[in-house]
């Protein structure tokens, strides 16, 4: 068990309504003025940015909307929302939506304190303790990013995508109502349920042995979201199993699943290339091509781990051959992902045979910008061995 | 699932030497002065207390010194430690110990804050906002009162012992350091074992039906102690042990095991009495002869949730016969705490059929004060059931 520190000071609030307890939730913090940031039009149709605009409104709390939050969320509107917080002198960013746009809230909230242009905490990595406090409203639970340390901004045009941590950007507050969630598409439901596993599997999968305590809860939770899943799937309206969902959503990524361990993040990586190759692919559906290529390239660094990991969430009984039960893991992690609709080779994603020689030279230099020559921990993986996980998944 | 809050604001610093980083955090989080709060003679001769004053000295933290908490923490001494926060301007309360030490600190950093005198917050109940900030330096893991919210005390005067919740109580700042937990006798590393554990138990039997992801994550912490202990008692310096013990200890009681519940408790409450009664009586051992007696008592209220626990961490093998299995889940937790070095029965602590009339005639008065008329939430329990509870555990 390696020495680690960690805090998750989000005072989460869950359950049926909370939207409406925004406002007296933030004036009792003190919140004079807010960034409402959002989406698209779904969650201004529903009439929740109406609910919480009210809710502000009741609890004396002003409000300066901004919309428009893409997949992939762009730093232009980042810059957009920053000008906009220094102008207004808002003092606290109210996220409502996805881990798309709390990964944008995050990104504001740190260029709204600094001098300097916000994009270059994302190439620098240098510190920030100077972060407007954020809340959120969760409407896809998926990203995790309602409570964790990270956001994930694209730039276009640099054509990167790139990740930035900082445990003074941990949301503050954290409304979740499942109730919000009954109208995610199927697609997007199981792209976030994919989304949240990964984030299991890449706290998993590390070079550390054992930690009984993190691994356990970390299996539970695979586990958790494995039954749950199809529950969701099959009725939208289930509030208890949609609950579960949200609730296991954050705890994949709040960081208690991969304490004492290094944690790997080298499919993460993978990913952020692929979504920024082609901003159309889903971060979860790009995860899910990707995760199972990568178990079976890494699989002969500890076959006996991905073994464990078989057993305990998918019931594989053992064969006596460890590397075969192993590449078994890595297909009943395909086929889970599968059961749930997302797509299993990179050609289903239109990057088939003819377009992955455009997308590997497109991919790997600014994945080598992004996370050196080499990088993951349950396997040092080299930009050879990114190129040949990328091709195994087409 | 139930509606609920959450929030647990407590900075974890873990690993080997923890304890010299003490100065410097507090000195990060503006501490100018503060209350160092510990219990008998061991943590001075082990040297602990020099190496934290010597850390708070080299990060220029004034420190005034309060010793000697005892097991069952006493209301006298917390009376004094706020007069000395008063007197001295003290700015911070940092308990060097197990969870007698952190419950007698959370106490006096209540009163430090307040007019009334502080055994008022344990009658009434009132919230209270204003509390001093407290750091811990963690050397017994079991009451999980490092990031809890909660602290029991005992009233020797009244002849009580009762507890008081407050988020406002949790702890700011836990340095867990598991070498720290090499040197603690096995029976007190089994009580905390036991507590730790029993802290599971009272949050996944309630009238709650299932909530996947809280009852699993619950699971896998009743799995994990239950394979740390035997062998952090057959090695007390095995690192690993006493660290996945140690941290397991935390997440047991810091809430999350529980979310979603309504939790129980009922168990605790009859505890609470035993070792008001007698004194020299370990909480923990206390619950081990307590627990399983409560099981029985209960059983049929909800025989399909003993037989799952029994199932999932015993790997009890379901007869066909759902009351029976009930029962010997009751039974193998007897077991395992009896594996502990834990008594099983009453008399075992000194309260054997001769003592029992005394004791009940004196505890279930108290228990009433203290609880009400009914308590608990599995079953609702009357005065008549305690009564039943303490003579079948005899």
């Amino acid at each position: 068990m390696l020495d680690f520190e960690f805090m998750s000071p989000t005072q989460f609030v869950f359950g049926r309504g909370v939207e409406e307890k925004v406002g007296d939730k933030l004036a009792e913090r003190g919140a004079k003025k807010v960034l409402l940031h959002f989406g698209g039009q779904s969650a201004v149709r529903s009439g929740l940015i109406d609910r919480v605009c009210a809710s502000l409104d009741a609890a004396g709390v002003e409000c300066v909307k901004l919309g428009g939050v893409r997949p992939n969320p762009e730093i232009e509107l980042v810059r957009e929302g920053v000008a906009l917080c220094k102008k207004e002198g808002v003092d606290w960013v109210l996220a409502v939506g996805g881990g798309s746009v709390i990964d944008s809230a995050k990104a504001i909230a740190n260029g709204a304190c600094i001098e300097e242009d916000v994009w270059e905490l994302f190439t620098t990595k240098r510190p920030n303790a100077n972060v407007l406090p954020i809340a959120v409203v969760l409407t896809i639970p998926a990203a995790g990013s309602e409570a964790s340390k990270n956001t994930v901004i694209s730039n276009d045009a640099l054509g990167m995508k790139t990740g930035y941590g900082n445990e003074h950007q941990r949301p503050k507050l954290a409304f979740m109502n499942p109730e919000l969630t009954f109208t995610l598409p199927p697609y997007q439901t199981a792209a976030g349920i994919t989304d949240m596993f990964c984030h299991l599997l890449e706290r998993f999968f590390d070079d550390v042995d054992a930690v009984p305590v993190t691994d356990n809860l970390n299996l539970s939770l695979m586990r958790t979201v494995r039954a749950e899943a199809p529950r969701v799937l099959a009725d939208p309206e289930d509030y208890e199993a949609r609950a579960n969902i949200m609730w296991a959503g954050m705890l994949c990524h709040q960081g208690l699943a991969g304490v004492g361990r290094h944690e790997d993040w080298a499919t993460h990586g993978l990913e952020h290339e692929l979504s920024a190759f082609d901003t159309s692919i889903t971060h979860g559906a790009g995860l899910a091509c990707l995760f199972p290529a990568w178990m079976e390239h890494v699989h002969a660094e500890n076959p006996a781990r991905l073994a464990y990991y078989g057993r305990e969430v998918f019931g594989l009984a053992p064969t006596g051959d460890v590397c075969a039960d192993a590449l078994s893991a890595a297909d009943e992690t395909r086929q889970f992902f599968a059961s749930l609709g997302m797509p299993t080779t990179l050609t289903e994603l239109g990057i088939g045979e003819d377009e992955i020689d455009k997308a590997i030279e497109k991919m790997i230099p600014t994945l080598k910008k992004n996370k050196g020559e080499v990088f993951g921990s349950f396997k040092k993986l080299t930009m050879e061995d990114a190129e040949e996980i990328y091709r195994s998944a087409v």
